[in-house]
């Protein structure tokens, strides 16, 4: 069912295309990295920038304070009996390094090959514009037909540390009857999905600390420990020869896959070969007896994500450093609880510490998995407003990334969570050269529009 | 026996140590890091200067060209009949990185508390200083009493790796009876000590790469192969459970320790609870049956010397990087063959790479231990002079590291070398706050003036 106002709508963001992309440009040219102290000033300048526009549209904005970044609060005016959606996004992003492997600046956005190239097109900035773009539309022509609240946070990137006091505080603001979310992907170019399951996360930092300062390599070295040896040792006990996670109990309360769910993902048209050559991998790897996909969105993982010591310059220093370090994340899926996983990761690779060395676990975040309803009325009204928004019917899928706010929402808010996102697999979010497709960026402003309409007439 | 002339010298030595010491600061100042491209000019600064302060002791200096930075000759007029001493040096020092832990800045001499803290005040200009001064108190004093040949190389810290075809192409030049180099430790403060023994080097690097571009690891995780989960399951295997070193046939050439050596060496007074405390150590470490003595002197190594994957700033970020990398020495002990050992580490890191990842060995340089005789005539002279320079007898060390010179010097030149150096074990050669105390600084030079002394009367 198309209504007029909808099909106004629709012509109206057909229309104002480029102007839209012209305006993500500007957003795209804050670097606002949360991670970095040096960026505060910018992730501010971003927040009050992404404020103004939602000003313009009529809508009331406050750019809240929440003891980090700020978080950028808009509502169009809350008519009582329709339906209320809260739309989460953020308009924080990754550190952009390694510089030198971009092809074009991180925050000088530009288009090429159909796609728009920075840092944040597809995580998140870009797809907070779709929304952004939808709801001007409607305000625009009339007026949007359902209660809005937009909330941007600034600290996605480094695990929406005040987010959860933030929206505690003011839970009557964030009333609504359903949340969407669209910082998720399609399961490929334009196959557009609804998300029904993401893993979780705790993010680790382990310190091996021996000698008390660096030292020569030959004068000490064979006579004392030496803290990187020490850590690589405790590192590959993480997993045993069939890729299984090692950390005692790491399994305990994981959801076994069901018949129905295998099936329904082989039945994807996911190319294992396309995969492989898009990421250069000779092969593909993980633990036995999984497939690809199912090793992405349904099994737990520990990954190295960062490791420190010693030189790093080019050539050779003979140095035994005094400290090592690693960065180590593990995915989690239903029902592993972040906490407890933290816990034992600590316990697990202090128990493995060799003689002679210390060594400290550092907690630096943990998420929990989640898991949503295949069924029901919101999740078919997005199911509806995907197919307006990209001509095709959409797939029901999980995906192996984290996004805490939606426990949060569901937690303190008690609301469930539409997770309707519009990048693709191959948009590098985290790596060099960052992009969003035109084509995501276009349908995922059309998808906004229509969910707009179509959850005005759900019942809750 | 103490003659006038060496009488009158020591005299001079000590009467102008402050002197010294100021020009010894200039010689600091000069940030000579060779393995840094940005330092190329200081280092041929570093030279020049050097050369100018030879000069002005009446010496035949050249700044020579050898393909990288340059070498200081420098002659005084050689005469026929007497011995020629050729004294190795070296005046380019390791990066100072890293900065924030130096109390005072690398190349801003200070003297606190009996000792000159910069890079390079023990490895090697403060040493390299000794003889200079000894050679300036000499030639103001009626001239050296032995032809004298200064050889100071710019690439010691980097492998010396031009000096082998220069010292080669000018064999003739360095002609001589007996070589001296001074860039070994005393035993211990106030105990000086002749060194007869280094171990060798080989200095690798590992890089492993897997996907074509960092990853997001929610994204990716656990369907990939990651580097650097990769690279710490190799680096772990190349140590057994009793700290021996895994690569195939690396203890097949080693040369056990003789019943002598071991008692010589428990005699010393080595105290294994201060050198804990000095490294701030919970406890030594190191392979199974053997001092810790023997661990630094006559057992090889293999040590990690830096590792790098990933994200290395503050906080998180969820990425699986493309590549990791590791740089891993291994010291080396009689009859050891650097590139039979190097070759042997490439193939067990080849052998043990996981399925996925695309394993690169590089060495970047290897160099052989040695150990020269205990007895002879060169042997005493250099006892004698110490006894002199510092008012104790010299004890008979080996010492951990690596000094590819005195193999160079021998198989090329056919000389011998006497390693008698003035450095202590807690000078911090290789890190933030390296030192030379001036005991050992003002030691130094009456020792090199009286070794000149001593050798000219040596018989070869």
């Amino acid at each position: 069912m198309q209504t007029d106002a909808l099909r106004d709508v629709m012509k109206d963001v057909d229309r104002n295309k480029d102007a839209q992309l012209e305006k993500l440009k500007e957003f795209l040219r804050i670097p606002s990295v949360s991670t970095k102290p040096e960026h505060e000033g910018d992730c501010r300048r971003c927040a009050d920038w992404l404020g103004e526009q939602l000003r313009s549209m009529r809508l009331n904005v406050e750019v809240a304070e929440t003891g980090g970044h700020p978080c950028v609060v808009a509502k169009n005016d809350h008519k009582r009996g329709r339906p209320t959606v809260l739309v989460y996004g953020h308009y924080d992003v990754q550190p952009p390094e390694p510089l030198d492997l971009w092809k074009t600046p991180p925050f000088e956005p530009t288009v090429r090959d159909g796609a728009i190239y920075a840092r944040g097109t597809a995580d998140d900035k870009g797809q907070v514009w779709c929304h952004v773009a939808a709801v001007q539309a409607w305000q625009e022509l009339g007026g949007l037909p359902v209660n809005v609240t937009l909330l941007i946070e600034g600290e996605e990137e480094i695990g929406s540390v005040n987010l959860k006091e933030f929206v505690k505080k003011r839970a009557e603001d964030f009333k609504a009857d359903i949340a969407v979310v669209s910082d998720t992907n399609q399961f490929a170019k334009g196959l557009p999905a609804i998300t029904y399951g993401l893993r979780g996360l705790a993010y680790m930092e382990v310190f091996v600390t021996g000698p008390g300062h660096d030292l020569h390599s030959g004068l000490y070295g064979g006579a004392v420990p030496n803290p990187a040896n020490a850590l690589v040792e405790m590192l590959a006990t993480l997993h045993d020869a069939d890729g299984r996670v090692t950390v005692p109990g790491f399994y305990d309360d994981v959801l076994d896959l069901s018949r129905e769910e295998r099936d329904m993902w082989k039945a994807l048209p996911f190319d294992e070969n396309r995969f492989k050559s898009e990421l250069k991998l000779t092969e593909t790897y993980g633990e036995k007896g999984f497939t690809t996909l199912e090793r992405k969105w349904a099994r737990p993982t520990c990954d190295i994500n960062g490791l420190t010591s010693g030189y790093q310059g080019k050539g050779a220093k003979t140095v035994i450093a005094s400290q090592a370090s690693a960065k180590v994340s593990m995915r989690l899926v239903p029902n592993q609880d972040g906490a407890k996983i933290a816990a034992a990761f600590t316990k697990a690779l202090q128990d493995r510490a060799p003689r002679g060395v210390k060594v400290e676990v550092v907690t630096h975040s943990h998420t929990n998995p989640v898991l949503v309803s295949r069924e029901g009325a919101a999740m078919r009204a997005a199911q509806a407003a995907l197919e307006k928004g990209f001509g095709k019917k959409p797939t029901l899928m999980r995906e192996g990334g984290s996004i805490p706010v939606v426990s949060l929402i569901k937690n303190v808010l008690g609301i469930d969570t539409l997770l309707v996102g519009f990048g693709l697999d191959d948009d590098r979010i985290h790596s060099p050269n960052e992009k969003f497709d035109l084509d995501g960026l276009f349908g995922g402003m059309r998808t906004s529009a229509a969910l707009f309409d179509e959850l005005s007439r759900t019942k809750f």
